[in-house]
């Protein structure tokens, strides 16, 4: 009898030749995050449930997996059984984000950290989100945190775009931007406008929608949660969207600015020019005074992005500027600015609009192929003269047939296939197939002492595309 | 009120600095098994219970880590009020090796899949283990396996070796052997030297314990397993420990071999002979007959692992051949051999021995002191040139004093602090100071347009130990 062999649902396993096209972009995204000398962290898949979930119930738990082993399970029966007290809940829960472990992670060691402590973390998360597509349970997150002690540089805000910039130019899948604004001026923009505190969440809550429902639309729920004149606020915040020294130009106009407000505008300023003194072209970092990104956490810079063909995809990396990162865990004041790539999710999107695909070639960049028993000395020596020199070789296992070898190096996407048979050994060389050349003059006689040499021209000839656009 | 912020037991979750060199080994092992032109895949960290458990009970159901979301959690409670009957299972079940994965990853992709498939997987999983020192319940194991179809070449024995031999020479750690053997020589040697198949099981049982006990104590325990003369047994299996050839002649000198002997003999031979064609010496690849590995799950070929100077800690590294991967999934015969690394009690062993210790620089290489908000700006630009040049650079944040930022850069074991205030301004020029560089002579006057060249001369000087010996 077998089980039918098949993975939970909400999970994304990928066939060999996509998941190195995800590795590749995992790699880009920690290049990226190294190049700017961050510090890798990884925390364990489960936390403690009453470190993970500081708050009992609420959305979060709704989603939370738990944890536990066979004894576990057996002792919270038992308990139930004995005492018919309510259930306990199970004592570990798989991670939701990495922004609690990293919490969590900074409490725990703060007198080992140095600060700023400038952390990335690209693991797996988990959420029990109702089954559909592109809505994953596990998926990555590749995540960025500065986070200071007491207090923290601005410079740092301006640093988060550039990393961003850095990351999706090489990953090459099209035009983006990075789109910025402050929640302090958010603030600060509604008490200049006369809007009561009350009202803030709620009109915060509404501007939100401004990226995926009309203006008019907006105006409305404006005016149903309680802003009689909506249309001042949605002229300041939509006026200018895409046109940074436009919006900067607007908000410097606004009269008698409370100091939110000008603190506020003060900061996004210096963000904004921060991030093009770091090399970040207009285009790539929009001031866009819509951005609202939540409504608790996030106290200063919020950032997401865009696809420029694509904004309908919703914002593909966001973040921002928190005040205290740690509360739960340690009365220091730890204040701090992130942002986040949901890998899984955007690997996903990208495939599905054609602009990632399988890897058009394999990891092994030479195939030898094992044409004579005879030679087989010959073949492990030249294959691992070709390792010896960064090259990565497979050597065809079995002693089959020429056109089957060679089928199997084509169906692995293998660049070349390196061909030794009886013929070429009695006239002293090697032959290098490029499977990529579908040319009839993709075949390269090569010396034996030239080979290391015309291996690395051939592949330098067409190198691997960093995504492998389909 | 904060809650104490602690992992859970039994997990391994390292600083910074100690993070970066468990990270450089693992990029290590990956690198040496693409070398060889292996396949990435990943599989979810949770599978469906009744795929990962396909037999109920036992041994191994006692260490798996069950999941469940609050919703399943509270349905699976209502079933039992409801109807009383016993526990379900919960329906996911954290996976406790890579393996099984595997095996339901191949049975499932079959047909998409090229045979033989080369695969390497580099993940976490997942074990209830006691709760003591270098023991984890969470850790990584970096696994390949090649898995034919029907049949698999010998040559892909002879692979395994010569790839982790690659591996451990690069991290660097010390001298090791890996040693190997062949379960169908160790049944054929039974056979022939008359023990009854009944006796095998507990025979080979026996003979696992000759790397832990001495030979006379072995003796006496197979005697009481029922081997009337256990001497001329030991004698084959321990002569000719450490000596290859010295082993194979003695094996070749067995009069009477049964069909299992001499198939195994030859096989034995063969992937010794095609592991030194590789170019792995003959102190890294050692035949040892008394090396058995497991019992049931291997077929052929045998390997295990050790430190030559740390033998006690036992094999760091183990693997085989087994005859059919996935009979719980499908229907196909899918011989296979592999190996794996614990990496995560490797790491644990080696640094308890000082082999490994915290990466001695930082992931930056080149920290830019803010020493004058009026050059920030140039600041920005020299950053953004190095990294350009493929330099992680880190510009500290804030406007604090030279001796503090200078302490920070030490402290955070960057290499090279990049120092531009007033004075070098003025003059035209950069200075790089070289952390590492405890005489007087560490400060290097550079003029602009040099600096990539120079920071890259300075950081060749010293190049990163691979695993940064402490």
């Amino acid at each position: 009898m077998t089980v039918q062999p098949r993975t939970p649902p909400g999970v994304m396993e990928l066939l060999p030749g996509k998941q190195i096209a995800f590795q590749r972009m995992l790699d880009t995204i920690r290049r990226g995050f190294e190049r700017f000398g961050f510090w890798p962290i990884e925390t364990p898949v489960f936390e403690l449930t009453d470190v993970l979930l500081t708050k009992t119930g609420g959305e979060t738990e709704k989603q939370v997996y738990f944890v536990e082993s066979t004894g576990s399970l057996q002792k919270r029966a038992d308990a139930k059984e004995r005492d018919g007290k309510a259930d306990a809940r199970p004592e570990h829960a798989l991670r939701f984000d990495l922004t609690v472990p990293l919490a969590r992670y900074v409490a725990q060691h703060e007198n080992e950290l140095t600060f700023p402590f400038r952390r990335y973390q690209i693991q797996r998360v988990y959420r029990g989100e109702r089954n559909q597509a592109g809505r994953y349970r596990e998926f990555y997150q590749c995540d960025i945190d500065v986070v200071g002690k007491d207090t923290l540089s601005l410079a740092y805000d301006a640093e988060v775009p550039a990393i961003i910039h850095g990351i999706f130019t090489e990953l090459a899948f099209g035009a983006f931007a990075i789109r910025i604004n402050n929640r302090r001026l958010l603030k600060g923009l509604l008490e200049t406008l006369g809007i009561t505190p009350e009202l803030h969440a709620a009109v915060l809550h509404e501007v939100d929608r401004l990226g995926k429902q009309s203006r008019d639309d907006v105006a409305k729920r404006l005016v149903t949660a309680g802003l009689g004149e909506p249309e001042r606020l949605l002229d300041v915040l939509t006026a200018h969207r895409g046109d940074s020294q436009g919006a900067l130009a607007a908000l410097h106009a606004i009269p008698s600015p409370t100091p939110s407000l000008a603190t506020g505008i003060e900061e996004l300023q210096r963000v904004y020019e921060g991030t093009l003194a770091l090399g970040v072209p207009a285009s790539g970092c929009v001031i866009d005074l819509s951005i609202v990104r939540g409504l608790d956490y996030y106290t200063g810079t919020v950032y997401e992005t865009f696809l420029t063909e694509h904004a309908d995809l919703g914002s593909i990396c966001s973040g921002g500027r928190y005040d205290n990162l740690a509360e739960h865990y340690t009365k220091s004041r730890l204040p701090g600015v992130g942002i986040s790539i949901g890998a899984t999710r955007l690997f996903y999107q990208l495939e599905r609009l054609g602009l990632v695909g399988d890897a058009t070639t394999a990891v092994a960049q030479v195939m030898v192929l094992s044409l004579d028993p005879q030679l087989a000395g010959r073949y492990a020596r030249l294959a691992t003269e070709l390792r010896g020199a960064g090259v990565n070789v497979e050597v065809y296992g079995a002693g089959d047939k020429f056109a089957k070898q060679l089928k199997y190096a084509d169906k692995s996407r293998v660049p070349l296939a390196l061909i030794l048979g009886q013929q070429e050994d009695s006239r002293g060389i090697v032959k290098l197939k490029d499977l990529r050349d579908p040319s009839g003059a993709n075949e390269h006689e090569v010396a034996p002492d030239q080979l290391v040499a015309r291996v690395q021209e051939l592949l330098a000839r067409r190198p691997q595309p960093k995504l492998d656009p389909a």
